[in-house]
């Protein structure tokens, strides 16, 4: 198990950086004042360099949602029983939820992957992880899962990858849902960063100030209790991650691995690539921040990893709905590069006699 | 003239606060914590006020480009010369400029304007507004439009805001391009609102450090030179104001006036919208912001006026290119709407006996 793991995390090379200038060059002969298309032109030219050339005008995208359970759901650190996260994968694989009505409005895919569900959940079109049944445990008191367990949801989410990639798809997005996962990623996000809980910890799908107050003391207490080891992002994930947060930093390291760009969604998303990052440095440079979450935590974070937002939409839903929304970015800057004519080509003048005066 | 502009100034109405408020509790309904698609739920809110229900989840959208040139570039404030202008309003109308493509991704059409070309254009397909041949004078020695020519283009602008309304469109957004805009809009800004030049002077289409320096001086000695009364909209525009800026200031009061909602690009559509504003208070409501620019004075700008950017993309080139990005996020959030099933028709628990531990 863990030679196929570290087998990905060697695999995964640096971007192409003659691609990259290539794509550069050629943004700069277009008809526009160079650099005036922002991070419209760093994302082409980032796709560039993980494609090792021009990435394909129309390309196939797909959001996958990673669910699982949180024993520490039983601290009461969330407004939603545990039922909800059952509930909400049976909604996704009827395309009633909001991640559905977003990914079809982008013309993205969108798979449903149940890394550790409490219910039991037999439905076609839905991926089992079948790790740990019944989802984490209770992190306030004991693990949330073995190291080998961890391990295990890595490589699960290694394996969709592979396979996504395999398949055809061309741009990975991360989705989550999970009652309760606010609180791993902000336990997980805290030990990696040394951040303090009162700064990453939020409320979730809406706690009141109380709530709010007993979250970040459950977050501390778990944090005392288990000591987790900062240099060591499988013992973070053992000790407070989540099964999904697991599977989603596998999900980023085999897309990295396999040279697929991965878009980031939010708070929950951004901490399994913070544990992907500890794991493989260079991974960091397939992944692509969408939107920035409501969630306090979210902007420290970011922040933390060199990471800027291109949406602010003041979303804290999860599920990939901020990166769906990112997906008509990407498109567009792709398409700027296969459809703008060059000033020569445009019949416009260029800047006098080429001075920055 | 006057009584024209008088009555389109009278005409808008603020939002139907009834319709907001449906659309809000049936946003609350959906299956999804409550306020959790932020931005997103305000702009279908928002969009609800402004049609009286809840706003088509389809919708026909138009870019309307204005172009004009500035007498002030005679200074050498921009880095290119007049002429692309012109040349730009033929890629426009040829489908090869940056708008083009991203008004392609989104689905939406494009109209152009010439309200003050110096080039003589005679293309089908362009509207000509014919008001001040040749473009403005330079403010930097004269006033830039007499104060009969700043209420024309005005006009012009309800005008054609009117015409597309009454043709169907049901969402419109402000583009424009003009060498020298920047300096007339930080100009008219300044006057506006009291800060400073050096505080909304910016590169433009890529100036460097003395260029700008320049640049911020010819702003402040017009400023000085002139004096426009900032109580008196028309009269910062005739002294200070450029004719495309003059045409969207129109074109946003137009689409107030006849219920549309108005997406605005960046810093010099901005500035048309804050003297649309100043003529017309309520016409605020029907405005959406889109991405903040790079340009310095954007940011202060907005904040004046309270209005938060949606995407940051660090884009300068105008053209209307954050305004067309942003068309995705309006049609998620109307689509949201009416696909998005609520919490009983999905099976989804609600919140824990609806209480806010």
């Amino acid at each position: 198990m863990q030679e196929k793991i570290r087998e990905t995390l060697n695999k995964t090379k640096p971007l192409d950086s003659g691609a990259q200038k290539k794509v550069q060059d050629w943004l700069d002969q277009l008809v526009k004042p160079q650099g005036s298309l922002g991070r419209l032109e760093d994302l082409a030219v980032q796709l560039g360099g993980i494609s090792g050339g021009f990435f394909p005008s129309k390309f196939r995208k797909k959001i996958v949602i990673m669910a699982a359970d949180h024993g520490v759901a039983a601290e009461g650190v969330s407004l939603y029983p545990s039922e909800v996260t059952g509930q909400m994968v049976m909604n996704f694989i009827n395309g009633g939820a909001a991640i559905n009505v977003l990914s079809r409005l982008v013309g993205s895919e969108v798979r449903v992957v149940d890394m550790g569900v409490a219910a039991d959940l037999n439905i076609d079109g839905l991926s089992k992880a079948g790790i740990r049944v019944g989802g984490t445990g209770n992190f306030a008191k004991e693990l949330a899962m073995s190291r080998e367990e961890a391990q295990a949801a890595l490589l699960y989410g290694i394996g969709i990858a592979e396979e996504e990639v395999i398949s055809g798809v061309q741009v990975l997005a991360t989705g989550e849902m999970g009652i309760g996962n606010t609180t791993a990623s902000s336990a997980a996000v805290a030990a990696l960063t040394g951040l303090a809980p009162s700064v990453l910890v939020g409320r979730g799908t809406g706690l009141g100030d109380a709530g709010l107050a007993h979250k970040i003391s459950v977050v501390e207490r778990a944090l005392e209790l288990h000591k987790p080891d900062p240099a060591d992002p499988l013992d973070v994930l053992s000790k407070v991650g989540g099964l999904e947060i697991a599977g989603l930093c596998g999900l980023i390291l085999g897309a990295a691995a396999s040279g697929c760009p991965v878009v980031l969604d939010g708070f929950i998303s951004t901490a399994a690539a913070l544990l992907a990052v500890k794991l493989s440095p260079s991974a960091f440079y397939y992944l692509i921040p969408s939107h920035l979450s409501q969630e306090p935590g979210h902007g420290p974070l970011l922040e933390f990893m060199g990471l800027k937002p291109l949406l602010h939409l003041n979303m804290r839903l999860g599920e990939g709905t901020g990166a769906a929304l990112c997906m008509n970015l990407l498109e567009g800057a792709v398409r700027l590069l296969s459809e703008m004519p060059t000033f020569a080509e445009a019949g416009v003048s260029e800047k006098k006699g080429g001075v920055n005066i």
